[in-house]
């Protein structure tokens, strides 16, 4: 295994792992016969759907926020995030009894904003660019002295994050496969990290949306390209992939593919229909890249992780 | 336990759980914290919309189809059922590999009479009238020799589904409350004989929805009423309770309660919300009247049947 600077080792994992335990649900592993049937493969899906927060991200926040020294993190922690890492960032400041503050846009919705809230932290609204977003922050941290969390670029968060694919490991040792999702990268390089640590023989495959491809470009052009996106219903995925994530990527991924927002809808759709979950339209990318079959599965057994569950149910994404 | 006539006692449902244990899943328990702080209540929540065909029914009539001796099985089984106990039991006969004649109101929706006939079972139409289902069903048993399945009034179908309350009581045994919701009363009168057999001391609550509260009216008047029943969105539960299942339901039930149609949705969706599960409507009684306050369940344990996950996800209840 090489060393990256910056890149958490399986020991880093492992550590990770015992810091986080009281604090996360280890979430179950589900198998669906007829998704089997349809696709050949034997799919194990991790439903990080039913993680505290309702997203993998707790796992990641979590070991962020815990890392800290008590001296440090008594001046609180801050981030940018209008979704799921900004509430599982508060929830571990709550948890450690020291102040959050999380920048989102002014104009997020209004139960992301809850949802912060609900956790006491301090939610500093900023404009919807990311540049508005990267200066508030800063100006936060300048005055508070908070230690900034980032969502995917920081080691602890990516070391965190490759717990959920140490978990399936652990109860599924004999994948052939492990895929997951593809935005800022924290998840795919902690999860390539665990998987190839622990069986160097398994593939891992990430998946993106077409709409928002610049992971799988940098891919294939071997360094990191800055793509502009466009709109994608997968909304977490829309982010361009970290500089060290793709550093760890590179060597420890296979392949990244994409799916259409079509693909992605309908495979939201069948997950809910047929294994009776909810899960959130990101979540719902690598399973679109089975059943469009543009990886193939057939005999293999594949760990898929099902990244979240928070979704806005005042409307149907296949009925808007 | 007082023995009351064509009703299972525990050797018959444990007998039912050995027979069945092949063909179904053993359906995971869930917990939230959030809806522990919300109703002061430790939850349990048994997930029989994980079950095969998505509903409990899939125990009692498997239970029901293995329970023929060979050389009546082989004349096929019959049915009139437009929801989970009909597929429940075209799949219990394709797995025995004899016929399967399921009556179904020519006006069904066309994902129930699929999920039929992906079963290989023959669908046969009838007028929307409870007396032309029977007449039909009567009519396809003469010509065929098939066995009547009753989706209630039959004690192997009532010993299947009181194997839900059985997995329950064996993951969670110190449970002070079990509840469930109320049709023809299957499922709540193997639960009973089930929960009473296995811990006396605990109470048995079942929940109906206002608009077709005949159980509940039944219950206080001491005698089996038919009532009239308004239209309700817990669809499966529209049905008058049976015969005998009224009987062990006055043996072994608590109380009965009943909930509104918006408590039913509001419910619905914070389930969904919360535990990022999909549960139809029927599942959602029980956990209404807990919202609701129908029941004082503070401070105690208590186990709760989701009875299903079978819903139209063309649209939402909450935004039709």
């Amino acid at each position: 295994m090489v060393e990256i600077a910056g890149s958490p080792n399986l020991d880093a994992i492992r550590k990770a792992h015992g810091r986080i335990r009281p604090y996360i649900h280890r979430t179950p592993v589900l198998t669906s016969e007829r998704l089997d049937a349809a696709s050949g493969a034997s799919i194990f899906f991790k439903c990080e759907n039913f993680q505290k927060v309702g997203a993998f991200k707790a796992r990641g926040a979590t070991n962020a926020v815990f890392a800290l020294d008590d001296k440090t993190v008594r001046r609180g922690v801050a981030t940018h995030s209008s979704g799921n890492h900004g509430a599982a960032v508060a929830r571990a400041a709550k948890l450690r009894g020291v102040p959050a503050y999380i920048v989102m846009p002014s104009k997020s919705a209004k139960v992301k904003i809850r949802a912060v809230q609900s956790y006491d932290a301090q939610v500093v609204f900023c404009e919807p660019t990311e540049e508005s977003r990267e200066i508030k922050c800063a100006e936060v941290i300048n005055k508070t002295g908070a230690t900034l969390i980032h969502s995917f670029e920081n080691e602890h968060v990516i070391a965190g994050q490759a717990t959920a694919a140490v978990e399936l490991l652990e109860d599924v040792p004999d994948l052939d496969v492990i895929m997951c999702p593809v935005g800022g990268g924290g998840l795919l390089s902690g999860t390539a990290m665990a998987a190839k640590s622990m069986r160097p023989q398994m593939q891992v495959i990430a998946v993106e949306p077409e709409n928002a491809d610049d992971a799988a470009q940098s891919f294939r052009a071997g360094r990191r390209l800055v793509t502009e996106k466009k709109f994608t219903i997968a909304d977490g995925l829309r982010t361009n992939i970290g500089e060290p994530n793709f550093a760890i990527v590179q060597q420890y991924v296979d392949d990244i593919v994409t799916v259409s927002e079509e693909g992605i809808v309908a495979a939201m759709r069948t997950i809910w229909e047929t294994m009776k979950i909810v899960i959130e339209p990101s979540a719902a990318v690598p399973c679109a890249a089975i059943m469009e079959t543009k990886i193939d599965t057939r005999g293999k057994r594949v760990g898929v992780i099902l990244t979240g569950g928070n979704v806005d149910l005042d409307t149907l994404l296949w009925n808007p």
